[in-house]
């Protein structure tokens, strides 16, 4: 179309990053997608507090009812977060024929299908590829670019938080704690930053990838989340000696009828495409039938990422009324009806153990008979330090154990006297 | 739309790739994209010889013509590759206003602008996902997936049958000659192995991603290309005592207003992610404002992996008739008009130098003084063997140097009495 009215909920930072591209390169967008794109409306609720974006013609409200009402607005973009009011704007949006482009994979995870069915209901489309990957492209490559194929998996490092955390805690040796500091000095991690360490955001980010990959629509509640603030710099040390590194991944995968989809540290080899995604990065494989694996990285966050998701979303909609999101992302019904999720107690991996223990004789043999017990073989031990009397760390590695048994088995462990804390146990995938 | 009626001209590897995609998922691929896509008419110069594909009620001819005067087809799909008379096919299809899908890189490469604004006048699309990565969705991921930014650079691995060749000499101590064999026997290299060989294959595909981002159409015979036939086992040697890999990279990339656009092979860093790069993959560095750099990498051959492209193209016919190829590849003039191709004699990199000199002393000083000469400062010289009297490899690594400069000291140098043979210079890039 000539010209897209946009409507513009939530001027945050990613609201200001949009705003900055579409001012900054309007003559060029016009010119190459044949659109002008025009924000029409800029709505927050403290919009008087902001600096002024310099929009010419824009009205500033603190009342979005001031863009769904207006029939000459297009396109909603809903950058405000959260569920609600979040769902009742989109959902009115729809009603009101507009398409609605949105960063908020809170709401595409909760709602998804609920949402996907308004817009098609409407003719309309729901775009959200700011929701996944900021800097990556990814829901478009896996459902326009990779259009045709039947998926399998796909995982990934999808937290950019905990992967700055974490490449801190390897490169620079750093403690948990300072790692986290570090990265809310640079603007990467919130103040309170409890959605990212505790591995909810990826979980939020996993159930859209995985709707739109096997067509699942899985309640965010019901993945297996783990997050990385239990991870100490011993473990980085561990997993570097054994060639290994610790990223936190996002796993979801096809087996038969079941579907595992699981968030949690996990320890993985050093030559994997994924072991040296470094700072924010995002990183993520799709493994697809015919084609094979795909593999994409880019930025994990910023302003400017996460704002050009939003802008491809609008430049997809003004040179064309796009498909709805219904058709890219729902499966046949007979690929889906079967699929169900797997229960974390089912699922079996190999297990990085590290305890904490009293150094004297004996002590192994008290921790291998619990684990013998619940049918967990040992790969290999280790002890580094010797220090007779005092806590050391003592790490096993062990063969393919069940998820539930070794649960157990950590639980009796714990108990012992001999072994002092938690145990922290750290699943290895080869990928 | 309900369904999609195709004719596909050229029935060879892709051909019956793509067959045999849309016949065994037809029903998938009805119910997802809410389109049947059917082969109507199926044209292939020795059609009679072929495996019949079973398609019930598909016209199988010798004949294009049929498909180009049937007003019942949408789109053609043109996979019998070269320049003629596929382009014919293409513009007769174009002008009696049906979509065209293309695998073809040397009828893009050579006449995309062309080809382009034809569709574009007819008000069809020209989609050619296939020709550039196989597996890698890179077209759609460049145009739409990071729809909006303006690109700096592009760069990558892009032919298989080099990388493969290239990593079988480097990981299993082949000579090329055994790689290529060995690659000829898995069916990565054609019996006649010069155009993927020789660097051409890629620069056609790199022409192709430079238009796409940058907007400039180049021509091919304008690109700097130079095979990998001139690699020995004693090169990759010795990249890899100086934590180096070869591999063949393709690179396109704007400084100020020049494009330096060039492929050749090239010593980059063992850590970098083109580094680890294997067998027949490809993989690309799309780098871009605000973006940054997106990687992505995928199965760079393959029956299937073509062929998915070429579905992915018809399920984005299907479901929306896409917007012209010239909306995505065009940039603004004014973004173009200025960019000119930077001769590779006014390129500086730093070079590996490879002499073959006979064994006696002086050698060093006789080429050094040239290297002097020429303005080509020297970082480092390592000569490993030692037989006196006898021919032994040197290699020089010289700071940046300018390519002519290098060009005209390697021919001096040629032809001094202690040198043997041509010395090999493979550029270096940090990346």
């Amino acid at each position: 179309m000539d010209y897209l009215n946009i409507g513009l909920i939530g001027y945050g930072v990613v609201g200001q990053g949009v705003v900055k591209v579409l001012k900054s390169r309007r003559k060029f967008l016009r010119e190459k997608y044949e659109t002008d794109f025009v924000i029409k409306t800029l709505c927050d609720r403290s919009i008087a507090k902001k600096t002024n974006p310099g929009l010419d013609h824009t009205l500033l409200t603190t009342d979005y009812q001031a863009i769904l009402k207006d029939p000459n607005i297009h396109v909603v973009v809903e950058l405000i977060g959260g569920l609600s009011p979040a769902k009742e704007i989109v959902i009115s949006a729809l009603r009101a024929k507009k398409h609605v482009v949105t960063a908020n994979k809170a709401l595409i995870a909760e709602y998804g299908l609920e949402l996907f069915k308004e817009a098609e209901a409407n003719g309309c489309s729901i775009l959200f590829e700011s929701s996944v990957g900021a800097g990556i492209p990814i829901i478009r490559t896996i459902t326009e670019g990779m259009a045709g194929n039947k998926f399998n998996g796909v995982y990934g490092i999808i937290n950019g938080t905990c992967n700055y955390i974490l490449t801190a805690m390897s490169k620079n040796k750093l403690t948990f704690a300072q790692a986290l500091k570090e990265a809310q000095e640079k603007g990467y991690a919130e103040s309170n930053p409890t959605l990212d360490i505790s591995g909810m955001d990826a979980a939020y980010k996993l159930a859209i990838l995985t709707f739109i990959t096997m067509g699942k629509f899985v309640n965010v509640k019901d993945i297996y989340v783990e997050g990385i603030n239990h991870i100490s710099h011993d473990d980085i040390e561990f997993a570097e000696s054994l060639d290994l590194s610790i990223c936190l991944l996002a796993i979801a995968k096809k087996i038969g009828n079941k579907l595992d989809v699981r968030v949690h540290p996990t320890m993985i080899p050093k030559e994997h495409g994924l072991a040296t995604v470094n700072g924010v990065d995002n990183a993520i494989f799709v493994d697809s039938d015919p084609l094979g694996d795909v593999f994409i990285e880019g930025q994990g966050a910023g302003q400017m990422t996460a704002a050009m998701g939003v802008v491809a979303d609008l430049i997809n909609l003004g040179i064309r009324d796009d498909a709805p999101a219904s058709i890219w992302a729902f499966n046949p019904a007979d690929e889906v009806e079967n699929l169900s999720l797997r229960k974390i107690e089912e699922v079996e991996t190999n297990f990085y153990i590290r305890f904490m223990v009293i150094d004297k004789p004996g002590v192994l043999a008290s921790i291998t008979t619990v684990l013998g017990q619940h049918n967990i073989s040992i790969a290999s031990f280790s002890q580094k330090q010797e220090n007779k009397g005092s806590t050391v760390p003592v790490v096993i590695l062990t063969h393919k154990a069940n998820e539930h048994e070794v649960k157990l088995a950590l639980e009796e462990i714990t108990n012992l006297a001999v072994v002092k804390g938690k145990p922290v146990a750290i699943r290895m995938e080869k990928l």
